[in-house]
């Protein structure tokens, strides 16, 4: 592998080995990659969260890291993203973690150019690493994902993580089931009531209300979003006794969810994160390895 | 010690013990601690100092520094200092160094999450190892500090140093007398003229006049705080031979002191920065092995 | 050699030395420095490709690097950069490559700090790191300087690039011409039309436009500009055959030369790129090497 930029790219297989990975790190730990890595993290999008797991992975890896100031960078003499990544390839720079507010951004650069690109976030369209770590906290509950169902709740239409693990999941097998608002469910099927589907969910996944990319003014107060489409404490106790919840974060605390089911028994989203440095390392690992 | 957030926590005993790790660390350099350790520098407030300080002393101390660009994650996001830290402590990081603007910001994180807290510096509280490195400056040139005179002269009631230092002066046997503009006394007595105190003191220390935290306009000037409280040439002439001059840094130039004293015989200004590395690894370390 | 500032402060013989030393580096890889040095990298000004290539080159020599956010640090709060400097020195800082806006920062820290300066561009000045680089480049593809015809082509005046580099490439036995709109020639003679010098050049070197240097609204549309001082696509088939394109980056597409051009075979700006981590390790050695 190459680069990792869509969740589309990746055939079951490769899923699974990335997972089956990431486990034997989680086991044993990160193991230091032979040889001399350099990478960087172009972050034009502020973030804790992504930047801070890959920074983790890529000391746990043993890489050199070069930090890279976005905000204070030529970007603001006007240089374009490709023209940025040519330097840093021709400084020597072997892969790149870039997080941009440009959908598809990658297809500017794939074939392109010598360094390996790993997707941190496009746009409203895809978050790869965000769906594998998804995927690998689901697998260390479930076991599998044949016959689970999953339900993704919220702002579906500018989410990248919706988009990421929906494809995802279909492919392994589980049922994926839509909440949000008609006018925030873009190209998917939705359904608007919590009680048609509560009962029946094994992983409830809230998304993020991002007021940052909505343009007009949200129809919604903080408090009638949660009334209406939040994981509100009287929904979580319809939940079945082994369902999870999970969030990619950063969370809206009494929007999305209760501010009470943040660290409940069935919330896996510290647990999430603490995965994410995992399956990041796997990632790395593979592209850095699949260059020789 | 799990964490270092206030001078008041700290026994006469506990100071004495950092003083003497950071005095070997000073004589026989600061050894590398064995063990993979995670800390990140968490400065919400613009320092150069205190944050170039710690940087020094983490990678001495052959720790894993990962970089947090506050004006740049997802605080921009609405994030909470609290989901901040746990996502940081999911990560895997072991201590956080923290400035914030919030005084006794660490009151929500202390027992709430395994990650060791430094408070590089809280609002207008407390900033305990800037008072640990002036207490190490003043100890390395008197021998102790019992009966010692000590004048604190400035913007009092704004200052984090003034207040840590107080404290722990008085604790260890020093008599600390205030000077400053009636109106920036705060909870403390004070006196308002230097020819009353600058013959019988030991150690003039200096404090910055923050114009950044005064919300009201001032009534002084540059030039007419410094007639009235800055450190003067004239006034430099009746200290004592031995006495020496403090300042915390950064200073204004011709307001808290003259140009000319700054790199002066009797100035520890530069000392005090030097020094700062060895209190800031000792703390470190502390609170490192603390951890097991 | 303790600081690097200006190209002025080199013979001739020191200027092939820190060349030769950057072929050694190119061919057989850099080596790291035995023992620990500091070092941090403070720019006051955005840049991309010099930052990111002296970081490249700190870390194959094996320093230590401390991050320094120039836009979050105490200089918000009114500090001056010798100051800073002096506050890096006595925090252990061994040697520190400075980007300012100000023409001859260095000349008010020379000989005041014990930290090596190595300058990253000041103001309109000088560049010598550029400089170096641009020389290598020349030097790895015609062997020598002696009666090559250089045409240096943009904003001129405006250019630290080009007063470092027609010292030098003159001291080396070029001949240095300029090429650009009367008013941006600053003390240089220079000429106005491609067609009395394109034929005649071995080395094309572009200047980027720096619309944020003017402060006027500029005469020229991106258009206009290309149009009669740019590389356009007709202008670079009269070049010779074995002649070469340079520019130091960041390029405006379009406007200083045809975008056609900026991959092609006779552009060597990625690798002037590329050598530039080289001529940075020479230099970090030399200066490094000469604290001892």
């Amino acid at each position: 592998m190459k680069h990792l930029v869509s969740m589309k790219q990746l055939t079951e297989a490769e899923i699974m080995g990335i997972l089956d990975r990431a486990d034997v790190f989680k086991k044993y730990g990160i193991r230091e990659l032979p040889g001399k890595y350099f990478v960087s993290n172009l972050f034009f999008e502020p973030s804790t969260r992504t930047k801070m797991s890959f920074e983790m992975a890529e000391r746990q890896l043993g890489l050199d890291v070069l930090p890279f100031e976005a905000s204070f960078s030529s970007v603001l003499k006007g240089e374009t993203l490709y023209d940025t990544v040519k330097t840093l390839e021709a400084i020597g720079i072997n892969a790149l973690v870039i997080r941009h507010l440009e959908d598809n951004y990658y297809d500017q650069l794939i074939n392109r150019t010598s360094v390996s690109i790993i997707n941190g976030g496009d746009g409203s369209g895809q978050h790869p690493t965000q769906s594998l770590l998804d995927l690998f906290t689901i697998r260390e509950e479930f076991g599998s994902f044949k016959g689970l169902n999953v339900l993704i709740a919220g702002d579906i239409d500018h989410s990248r993580v919706a988009r990421s693990n929906a494809d995802a999941l279909k492919k392994l097998g589980a049922n994926v089931t839509f909440l949000c608002p008609t006018e925030w469910a873009g190209e998917f099927d939705s359904v608007s009531e919590w009680d048609e589907v509560i009962g029946q969910s094994d992983v409830v996944m809230l998304l993020r209300v991002q007021h940052e990319r909505h343009e007009e003014e949200s129809v919604f107060t903080n408090n009638s979003y949660h009334e209406q489409f939040g994981l509100t404490e009287t929904r979580a106790k319809m939940m079945k006794e082994h369902a999870i919840i999970m969030h990619p974060g950063p969370f809206n605390r009494g929007v999305e969810l209760a501010d009470s089911l943040i660290e409940c028994s069935q919330s896996r989203i510290f647990k999430q994160m603490e995965n994410g440095v995992f399956i990041r390392a796997a990632v790395l690992e593979a592209v850095l390895k699949g260059r020789n």
